[in-house]
């Protein structure tokens, strides 16, 4: 099973434009697109959803915190009850349009500060799984490889929940399995680190972490970023060595 | 076909609460539940949809211009295009919930400022109407009943889009089959005569407007209000009366 | 310098209602007014205020994270550049308005989540003390008396800004000078015991603890709640005490 | 009294940027900074007021309709006392950050559909005049330069407060002093035509209309553009002409 390439989009609002949206998606496999809370008003949604279908990419949902203002990123002390309900309704929003063009919802990938606080917090993460599990669709759930994914299959299968996991192509691992901080150098690859990274991951599923060790990562699809041209230039080029 | 009682119901909002939803949903048939636009966050609606579930109550998309400040009791000067994304995503986040709890979305009523937009200009109505028939799931459309009904059947008809057709129980009428505006005197019926317009509507399908002239108006729903203990009394009440 | 009373009012949001603000603001001293953020539109705001001068209630500001879902009530990872940020222009409007209708603002209490963080942690209070202190009519800023209170004061003075300490009427309180969780049995006192802790505190400057040690407390100023008839009541037997 | 040149700044929100406000700023007289309601968060704010006061830049509030995701471009149909709340609200907000950074609130001018709504409507336009001069600082109110302005000076007389006339360098006019509807051909001038357009308004404060008539405009000063690069060196242009 190959490598897929997925990517935030749809995270413009209102009169604001953010992301690449038409020159990344022809090189994508799967569209995580926003849903309203931290980006991405109903008109986007639309749109981006034309753009998965003309492409063929795959749909998911890419719910967050409700935080326009600061777009998701700030961690948000939310109840197990208000978390299971504002990712179904993210989910339901974008899915009743996906399914109103013939297009199926087929992941959620949460995003941001939730996506953060459901790898660190087994609170978070049972509510986001249960969230999607009770999803009458029954889409799949999108989280970040990493060591404990045993873990993370098991507290699934419970829940009858599918998922899919992924690798960064342009972030350093540490030792346990972890991005390095951006806070720390080489938290973010050069070009050619990124490359590099992206081979070893299809040859061998592993990745080189910080302090030169091999680490396993077992990844079903690479995050991918289309902020800017470079981005986009990027994501090209991976698509041309995952399909080589 | 006997009357159905139908009730703007969700529309508490985080910490506020508003309406005698519990009291109210048992004497129901059909919940219009509201869908965070206007009032009604994800925890709300998933509460509402419980209830309407215990009740055996029909459940509709309650949708509304992007206004919380004003309830959405503003018109907002919106675009076809925005009122059709609007709509669809509340649509598509009610639905979400409903189907995962068993339930269907049975029917879309438009709130307040897009409910009288809607009635009152042609492109606003358009606008709602493509969003409700361009739906996977096929909800019907809940719109005033009103004398230019055939021609709203018409532009339905072709859309392929069911309509339901609502009078109102404690509001007067005036002679071109509008509601009398709150603004002047008798638009808000005592009791009594609203029992009586009820009953009316039930026997010859006709009231009785504010100069005294009889008008037919086929109806398929009354709206009904359970604001506050006296309006509950009410729905009981119109609801022994159409069930005897 | 006797005990000043403080609420917490202007807690309505468009159109739904919080409080019972007309019959609350007759006993109290200080006014802690919502500007927006969690609850309290403009229009609620300009009534609050007109209800304060009326009353001849001394005006604060009631700042809050931007999180009008969840009362404020939930803690949110923002910058310290974030907290100035939205604490001055909480400030600003407020302010603006009552300075329009011949009131000062005379100082500030955060609200729900952000005056818990401002407690806990130093790095919230450092920049809650900085968008107060750099404001420039300089109102104080009202924190809890705690044990740290020294601590407090110092670092306020090295802003040249003014504190005001205040204490809970209705809540018990633990051996380290700390509200009694709410999730313990006894958090909340029952009446007879809030009036007995509101006389000790004006007789000895102390409170008794959960454990029924005396622990001092300076207090400039209680905390009291307007939220229903039960809490009105208390307030006015809160004065009276006060007052004797 | 020469011209002055108007420029809307601040209007990027949350991780959304618009607007080339470092490079417009230094070429203007006077920034209207957007106040949160369409754009422009708190933390933007700051940063504009900031950028304002290294540039000399007089300092004006830019209030808008409560409507973040149409830009504050639609019309909401607000009452009286609504308007007056959101523009005062909006003053306050910017007005306490500008102070507080020893700048001083020179002015507002409203945006987008509240603008235009002020222009069309007179109880809009009394709505906004009385906000503004109730307003305790006294601010002046810019709107624009038509032929009913003897009248709107009435208006404001009656109230106190001073007015700001603002022509449009890149717009063409109609015969009644109006700006040509965009819809229109001709309605935004090519830069050399702007150039004229801004020369003739200096020379003889008249305009030539769509139709070739010279009209009559007394402005005092000029709305110019900063989104892009052609709109910052039209500006940078406009401002050479007007030292000259």
């Amino acid at each position: 099973m190959s490598l897929t390439l997925n990517c935030d989009l749809g995270e413009s609002f209102g009169s604001w434009k953010m992301g690449l949206d038409e020159l990344a998606m022809p090189h994508i496999h799967q569209a995580n697109i926003a849903c309203g809370f931290h980006a991405g008003d109903a008109i986007i949604m639309r749109k981006t959803l034309t753009l998965a279908k003309a492409n063929g990419v795959s749909v998911g949902a890419h719910p967050a915190y409700p935080d326009l203002q600061g777009f998701g990123r700030r961690s948000m002390n939310c109840s197990h009850e208000e978390i299971v309900a504002y990712v179904q309704y993210q989910i339901g929003a974008i899915e009743g349009m996906a399914k109103s063009m013939g297009l199926s919802l087929d992941y959620v990938k949460p995003h941001g500060a939730l996506y953060n606080d459901m790898m660190a917090k087994d609170t978070v993460r049972a509510a986001v799984m249960q969230a999607v599990a009770e999803h009458h669709s029954k889409p799949a759930l999108m989280l970040q490889a990493v060591p404990e994914n045993a873990l993370h299959k098991e507290e699934a299968e419970k829940l009858g929940l599918s998922l899919h996991f992924e690798a960064f192509a342009d972030r350093c691992y540490d030792d346990d399995g972890k991005l390095l901080s951006r806070t720390k150098k080489g938290a973010v690859h050069t070009r050619e680190k990124m490359m590099a990274q992206v081979q070893q991951l299809i040859d061998s599923k592993t990745v080189t972490t910080v302090s030169g060790n091999t680490l396993p990562l077992l990844a079903d699809t690479l995050c991918v970023h289309g902020d800017n041209e470079a981005g986009v230039k990027a994501i090209a080029d991976i698509r041309a060595l995952i399909d080589a």
